[in-house]
């Protein structure tokens, strides 16, 4: 297989939560053609184990491999935590997760040196936002707060009512109580209750998003491999293309409802052949 | 392989809510062994396709005759609703789903022809219940309703949490506009928030638990059949023997809280291989 500037970027996530990271990307690398993979049939990984979650990575890259992309972009906070290490080491091409460049961002934000992590129970159990962080100072105290429900609740629709805002003040009180001056939102969902989230938070707690901020690292990754599409894409035909594992007509109408363009057709695949 | 009458009973699931049948088959047919599937690296059912759930049973099927079953319990409405009638037709052994049962004393219970059905979004849409009433009695009414929210808001723990009787509220709200006098827990995770149901639909309406009523089908069909065990079990040794396919410890914590015995073991398999 040949790699060229004009390959897609491959994108993979449990199920619809990546889109905001494919979001971010369309925005603000508008030149980079998609390719985005939904686990739909295995959503969600943020209660599975590493050894499980690591065995679906290896059948998804697989797969976005026969789309001949020429990076790839693990859009899923708990897979970034659980298997982005591994699979590096096994790739002839870039892979670049959601954890890093929203350590990175969160460390420059602090002030005072404690910063709030939310995700899923996988991804907060892993503690891989912590060790990233103190990788890059060890003075940085990191206070991590699982939220399950608040998928379910994004997922109902429930982005500003007053069962979320009730939820989201149980969960982000035990962190604001730890005095927390920046807030990693680390799951692909959150950034969609983003506003109730900065309800509870309030004005002073600096909100970090990782999908933009993977959006900017992948821009200057492709910049420095020399692998920058220069061609414009226009969100029509083939420039975008999504696949899952199941339901693709949820799928597609959940992604025209956050998307800045709405897709034509979304494929299942059999995940499990790869 | 030999059948006979001492060899356990097959039960499955998505993940922990068919505790709640494996719960009522330990305590109402004491004498059975049980081996019991739950689906943790796939949970959960209620959102994903037909085909998808069909491709799942037939492979916990397969891996349940590996352990001498006599009889197959589908404990999971989303399963009985999709795969169970196309599966029976490819066994030699007996197989019974949640569904049929608790249909048939909803049809008995109710007094003024108007039964309410609640569940995942599969089990809903799937009008299994509507379709199984109906051929009883096509003068009753259904009202069936999805409450997405249920299974997240038990696993979190929040059984009678406010924001549970809230959530309640509005799901069970729109059926009791519509006058039924009877309601049916239509997923197996439903039962361990019965108190909370019970608080809002009040004294006058039946709840039918489809769990209970599919352990005593299962008994009249076992005698039916002269598969009955006439061996008591005292819940220990190897009586009832659990799988699942991740995350074994926390499923072992999870049916410890809920069933009549402790668990000594869960062992992890690889479903996919089956």
């Amino acid at each position: 297989m040949s790699i060229n500037n004009e390959n897609p970027i491959g994108i993979f996530d449990s199920g619809v939560g990546g889109l905001t990271v494919a979001r971010e990307i369309m925005r603000n690398i508008p030149n980079e053609r998609i390719v985005y993979f939904g686990d739909t049939a295995r959503v969600p990984y943020g209660s599975k184990s590493k050894n499980t979650i690591l065995k679906y990575s290896r059948q998804i890259i697989r797969f976005l491999r026969t789309q001949d992309v020429k990076a790839i972009v693990v859009a899923c906070n708990t897979a970034s935590a659980y298997a982005l290490e591994e699979i590096r080491q096994e790739l002839d091409i870039p892979i670049i997760g959601v954890v890093k460049p929203g350590a990175r961002v969160a460390c420059q934000a602090t002030r005072n040196k404690r910063i709030g992590v939310i995700g899923t129970e996988a991804t907060v159990n892993s503690q891989v936002y912590t060790t990233f962080i103190q990788k890059q100072n060890k003075d940085i105290q990191v206070v991590g707060k699982a939220c399950p429900l608040f998928v379910p609740l994004v997922e109902e629709g429930l982005l500003k009512d007053p069962v979320t805002v009730e939820i989201a003040g149980r969960y982000l009180g035990e962190l604001l109580e730890k005095d927390i001056d920046t807030l990693i939102m680390g799951c692909t969902h959150y950034p969609l209750i983003r506003s109730t989230i900065r309800q509870i938070v309030g004005e002073k707690v600096t909100l970090v998003n990782p999908a933009y901020e993977t959006a900017k690292e992948l821009e200057a990754l492709l910049r420095e491999k020399g692998l920058a599409s220069e061609k414009p894409q226009d969100g029509k035909g083939d420039c975008y293309r999504f696949f899952v594992s199941d339901a693709a007509d949820k799928f597609k109408q959940f992604a025209n409802s956050i998307l800045p363009y709405d897709i034509e057709t979304t494929r299942q695949i059999n995940i499990e052949e790869f």
